[in-house]
């Protein structure tokens, strides 16, 4: 992928009228401006999701913005894209990044301390408290793909089923993926329904229940802008043309019924149910955080001309820590807050979004505005960075233990998985991805009586 | 799935005024009436996709239809459904099958020979004939879910693959499945750019470009009408209520990309491009050529409850005659004909259509109006009943040899495959499902040079 350049918007110096929106650990610096869809739950069951942005504390209504005459250009193109009706930002997402970029670009200046007038004198009527607000999914999703890039979830993962090369030298080859479930992808706060399904139980016996066996997976997603053509390959270089922005994913796995399901890949082990969270953080906003693409593991063959650039190799990485957070109903009870499973880096990841994207197109397959692609679960080698409870607790055999006594094999009715990400590099305002979260409900009796 | 109960639109004995529509061998006689998304090119290319029914060469305007007064009720409400600005049958679909029987109806009157009469008066505007006309996809695909029900097709490819167990024991417990892109679906007629991609050659180095492994998959696919809720799985004897009706389905394959890529399923080896029928033929058409399910296999294990009813066990077949023809570039400058790939039958299936939706949802997936589920390569023992090349070929060893001296271990550039389906039962006049096609154009060249 060829490098975002840093602009204005970037400047660390630049401070929001918004005091909240200063604080060194908020998620939503004026650095940052994701964009969303909100609703106000005030205006009754009916409202209609809009475009929103947020910052600190508030959600800025754009359609409002631009109707107040505060948006000019590129910038009011980007938000009336966006059509009263349509439930997404994929009509604004279609235009590439350009427009976005010019709506960015104005709202820095229209939040920042001494810059355009307009927006403050109306925060009244143009601000909305996040926490006054409900928010939608960013856009309507119409394929979700999930890469597997994490080489220690990979290998970890192998060893739990006894494989002999737990790695498939395929791995190393090209960024694995299969096609992910698009219908069942819900909004950080809607409660996971624990699935049930099919295993195979240790006495070799075939059941159907309730899933025991259920997990969180903890990943990034990038969300694709402008859509490509059928039949038409996009170049690594090019890739980045079309990244929109990136979400925080939970790919939700019932990892009995995956093992057993298993022989063209997961399908009712993770169609139960995905988490994103609500705010889309731009491409652009993550400029400044741009890394080299990890190194690649010894002994591993040098990489096909389709999956090299110098660009990607020198800026295709993102500085971006990844938390994955859980609470117990006994712990809420105690008043005791969240315990931190995993902490980890998108550093492990072995592929690129730029190559899982190239990737993804170099068939001809067409990829359309909203479309997702999550990175897989971002786990590292060291214990801390298991990014899901299959790894944590060797695959049910050693319990995690909570600080409060409780054990957890698998996740049990009643958890909450928070999900959290953070950029951050040195003489830059780290910028955060919001929560992504969910909570375990109990399973419904199924086969369901005759009706 | 119980039985849906037959009714005057099914009677033998009716004959339509259209002539061409009472062929013995018509796809489209007045007991058929399927639904597709037409537009005309005569208007130009704006011309925007609207509802319309097939009658033997014909078209009905079902918009035209209603305008002219000639529609009452649910039948109206149906057509009205659709919005003119809607691409596909999805809001029709939606109202489940109530809606749609009742405009069955009415069409089967309006066209019957002594029926009523208006919509014969008014044949030049409200008939278009179909070579007149150009068909888009019937619906808005939000997610495709291909099945693998065929035994035969299995056991040959575990074959091919050296596998020691070629058919894994969960065939016999589920109905396995992976979820496909639904963005690359394109209507009959579109021709298939050849993929470039990765696979392993024979000297076990890995290769990138241009596959030569290409082949076509013989399947039906059902296509869901009333949506289900997140969470809220559907008892097998329900499953009817939200099949809307079939199409054909061709599942273009590269088949080197898919045995390489294969971690988690098919991915690049499938996503360039699969190809579907136009005409929707409806689960109410079809109810005169429901059939026992097929026997299961000996020494298989019981179904699961979940997976059984008598209901389904008694009609959850269906009574489809299944072909594939191809046409080369020779063949047609001789100007001779398709030669037959292939001749099965959809009772070499070993799940109903039931089964593969109400395992879908057992784990409480949401399945929405206009979702897509495949059967799988429709292969049976015999070797005419093989349905796809690879196996026709035996993965590219024994090359098949056409009438007129070619070769074929895979398919060439040039080469349409057409895919047709008919269903039969004694004492009913046999429907169609018109030609599924599509032509293989040559790969690209890529990696694109730098731009």
């Amino acid at each position: 992928m060829s490098a975002i350049p840093l602009n204005a918007t970037h400047d660390p110096a630049r401070r929001s009228w918004l005091a909240l929106a200063n604080g060194a650990d908020a998620d939503f610096p004026i650095q940052n401006l994701p964009l969303g869809m909100f609703s106000l739950p005030a205006e009754g069951e009916g409202s209609p999701p809009r475009p929103g942005v947020a910052i600190g504390d508030q959600v800025v209504d754009l359609r409002g913005l631009d109707a107040a005459g505060l948006l000019t250009g590129e910038a009011a193109r980007a938000v009336r894209a966006v059509a009263p009706t349509d439930p997404g930002l994929n009509a604004l997402m279609a235009l590439g990044n350009g427009p976005a970029s010019a709506l960015r670009a104005q709202l820095s200046e229209l939040l920042r301390e001494g810059g355009a007038s307009g927006l403050r004198e109306r925060a009244a009527t143009l601000l909305h408290a996040q926490s006054a607000v409900r928010m939608h999914l960013p856009c309507r999703i119409g394929d979700y793909t999930d890469f597997l890039t994490s080489y220690p979830h990979t290998e970890r993962h192998g060893r739990f089923k006894g494989l002999a090369d737990p790695v498939s030298p395929v791995f190393h080859s090209l960024p694995v993926a299969y096609h992910g479930r698009a219908s069942s992808i819900r909004v950080s706060g809607t409660p996971v329904r624990r699935p049930n399904g099919q295993w195979k139980a240790a006495d070799g016996s075939v059941q159907f229940g309730a899933v025991e066996a259920m997990d969180f997976e903890l990943e990034l997603a990038a969300l694709v802008g402008a859509g490509t053509t059928l039949g038409q390959p996009v170049p690594l270089d090019r890739a980045g043309d079309h990244i929109f922005g990136y979400v925080l994913l939970n790919d939700w796995s019932a990892k009995s019924v995956q093992w057993w399901e298993q022989m063209l890949g997961p399908f009712l082990g993770k169609s139960f149910m995905s988490s994103i969270s609500p705010w889309i953080v731009t491409a652009e906003a993550l400029a400044p955080f741009a890394s080299r693409a990890p190194a690649r593991r010894p002994g591993t063959p040098p990489l096909l001309p389709y999956l090299h650039s110098a660009g990607d190799r020198e800026h295709g990485g993102l500085d971006i820590a990844m938390e994955a957070w859980l609470s117990t109903q006994a712990l809420r009870e105690s008043g005791a807050g969240p315990v931190r499973l995993a902490a980890t880096h998108l550093s492990n990841l072995a592929w690129t979004f730029g190559q899982m994207f190239t990737h993804h197109c170099s068939n001809g397959c067409d990829l359309n505005p909203g479309d997702l692609m999550g990175s897989g679960t971002v786990s590292g080698e060291a214990d801390e960075q298991r990014a899901c409870l299959t790894e944590i607790a060797s695959a049910g055999r050693e319990p995690l233990r909570l600080p409060n006594g409780e054990e957890r094999r698998w996740l049990h009715d009643g958890d909450e998985v928070i999900l959290r990400a953070r950029a951050a590099a040195a003489g830059r305002v780290s910028i955060g991805f919001g929560p992504c979260a969910g909570r375990v409900l109990p399973a419904l009796p199924y086969p369901l009586p005759r009706s």
